[in-house]
């Protein structure tokens, strides 16, 4: 039995709300809750939101941090991150995991989406941090019929380790990219996770160069290439997709593929600006929004990126009426969730306890004209001040138990990255 | 005469430092001063950077913070700004600017340069809070000759008030626009500016309609508007600047004219993307940073608007090698000092004591690989801890004096807002 919390008088949609949290579900919200709980925390000078949900993330790149900015990006891949990543080590991969997962909690991230080596190492990383995630497996077999074979053992030796051992980590698929898998590994994979149900992630349309590389290539563009293959589906998310036309849009949503933005890694390597947003829900599509790993985007926080993915879009666009602020708080909780098969990223009785409360009483929240702008305009990720997920709680006060030593233990491991 | 303060073993450009201050000033930095002061500060686990310099601002539009968000430009001007403007007492500005310095002072920066009306009001405001300001007359006369006569009394009375009252506080002129401002008012707000060696800032090149108006009003684009008047000098700093060609680019530079870039503003309110800081950087001419006024962009927190300032600027160029993390740092603080006038935002013995120390114990600063890569990339206004101006200490532990009354005030007054 988790012990029984009860928030007390919280804002919620602009009125002071209890919400009771048994188990690891919401239970009620109501105006006021007279029921006894073994934890009550006061809610006055807090707003609750739904606990964010980072879409697509490298979280143990948090030990690369601010290696290798302001550069190209071969260059970047070939003299920082390769060969840092090639010394990374078991427990390298968990501290940064552990780092990653401290900092989406400050900054009020309760699920997301990992595509990274050393899935284990992360599993454990989250699993004492107390988040969600969704944790991709990355395969690549750069055309070599034996790397696709010993990704597909790869494969199955993880989906067998990890999938369904925890409530809180769900195993999935990450292929790198088309320039990196071949078609027959995609096909593969695509089988797999239908098989098995489990959902699929790969890096597309990232960039101009991968667009004309795949029409020279394989004689179309990116999205239409995973059409020739088969291999669009409900469980397949796409990481980028800054580059589809109108039809690849349609095509898209007619296979319920789903689309996670990442504005911050978009704009820092120069991938591009023109993420089509408002054409993609247009056409029903889902669309969350990502960080990206903080090798191209240097933090993990999702209030900035819910600014900068409205900000960016606004401009490009030359429209400051799209991209609202709400329509980015859903992209971040609701419609992130749903991208990663979570029933979570809401606030109502029934859904799971992921929430996060955050400080009123600052200057970014003054005066509170409209709470949902102020939270993505005006704020950033340290207003979060206690996160709850899966109905316990991760942070309260700002404190996350355990940090100095995570700080602590990647100052050190971090040295001997060039 | 002020306590002598000793920040002990900070961290400066990687090494750990004592500075020394004394009175107003930077006395001394060094890698130990053997001293007696009447405040020591520990500066273990923190860095220090200079104060940074808010080269384009409106404070008190803090009160009108997330009305009126997701809106085209005139709409929120005639529905949102104008009438709620208009409603503005002197009381109201006042506490609309403390409230702007509290933000400032929580993220940072330590001098700003602010256009807006209630001058005196907004004096006080600085005076209490301690940080330096250039306060801009805000003047426009609507093509009304009798407007520009009051307007011209206006700077005259607020010249006199105010210019070399006090040590932190700078008079300079702020004609709004040259669609709000006639060429004859423009020409004697010039002279008036070069007869009393005063600053003077305008918003110019803003938008595509004001250059596209301006061609139709007075037969060239915004800058030959000026350089045509006769009005281009070492004292004009230009805000915006967005829709400037390499010709015009050397007209700036020739006339020494200064350019406040404002990246949230431009890409919320959807002005434009294309700001040409290399181009200008080039051609010698001095490039600052500002957030605008919290209507447009919500918050003042300059290290977001470093990150933006970045981030735009290599996406749009499709360049992630342009507009480095230093290259802000420096734009940021020494650059927009220089536009300012003042002579701070570096740390030397000597100079102002106007400096920030950094909480590196957090997770933005963690791994350290790069600090200032860190700073701008990774961190938010959330990450300084303490900050000094002019020798007096006006945050320690990231606690403010007199913050909750700040944030009550303006709560109150803000209620009568639409």
């Amino acid at each position: 039995m988790k012990p029984r919390i009860l928030i007390k008088q919280v804002e919620w949609e602009g009125q002071p709300v209890d919400i009771l949290i048994e188990e690891t579900c919401i239970r009620q919200i109501a105006r006021t809750i007279p029921v006894a709980a073994d934890i009550e925390i006061d809610g006055r000078g807090k707003a609750v939101i739904p606990g964010l949900v980072n879409a697509h993330t490298h979280a143990a790149m948090t030990l690369l941090r601010g290696i290798g900015d302001d550069m190209p990006l071969m260059p970047w891949l070939k003299e920082k991150i390769w060969p840092n990543e090639a010394r990374l080590t078991d427990e390298d991969v968990y501290w940064g995991a552990k780092l990653a997962c401290l900092e989406m909690i400050k900054s009020g991230t309760t699920a997301f989406a990992d595509m990274y080596y050393h899935l284990p190492a992360t599993a454990e990383a989250v699993k004492e941090m107390g988040l969600r995630a969704v944790l991709l497996c990355t395969c690549f077999d750069r055309f070599d019929p034996g790397l696709a074979e010993k990704s597909k053992r790869e494969v199955q030796r993880l989906f067998a380790r990890i999938h369904g051992n925890h409530p809180r980590i769900r195993f999935a698929l990450g292929p790198h990219a088309i320039y990196t898998v071949s078609g027959a590994l995609l096909q593969w994979l695509h089988a797999f996770s239908e098989e098995h149900a489990i959902a699929i992630q790969i890096h597309l349309a990232e960039t101009e160069e991968e667009v004309s590389n795949a029409v020279k290539q394989f004689g179309c563009t990116p999205v239409r290439y995973l059409h020739t293959l088969g291999v669009l589906s409900r469980q397949l998310s796409i990481a980028h997709g800054l580059y589809v036309d109108d039809e690849e849009i349609r095509i898209l949503a007619d296979h319920g593929v789903q689309v996670v933005h990442n504005p911050a890694s978009n704009m820092k390597l120069a991938s591009g600006v023109a993420f089509r947003f408002v054409e993609m829900r247009k056409a029903g599509i889902m669309v969350g929004i990502g960080t990206d790993g903080c090798s191209s985007s240097n933090n993990l926080d999702m209030i900035e990126a819910m600014k900068l993915a409205s900000l960016l879009g606004k401009a490009w666009r030359k429209d400051p009426e799209a991209l609202t602020a709400s329509q980015m708080l859903y992209a971040a909780t609701e419609q992130g969730a749903d991208i990663l098969q979570l029933k979570t990223g809401r606030m109502a009785a029934g859904y799971p306890a992921d929430l996060c409360l955050v400080d009123l009483h600052i200057p970014a929240f003054t005066p509170n004209h409209n709470f949902v702008s102020n939270l993505v305009y005006a704020a950033n990720g340290s207003c979060v001040d206690t996160v709850i997920c899966d109905g316990n709680i991760l942070m309260r006060n700002k404190k996350v138990p355990g940090e100095e030593e995570i700080l602590k233990q990647v100052k050190t491991r971090a040295q001997k990255f060039i």
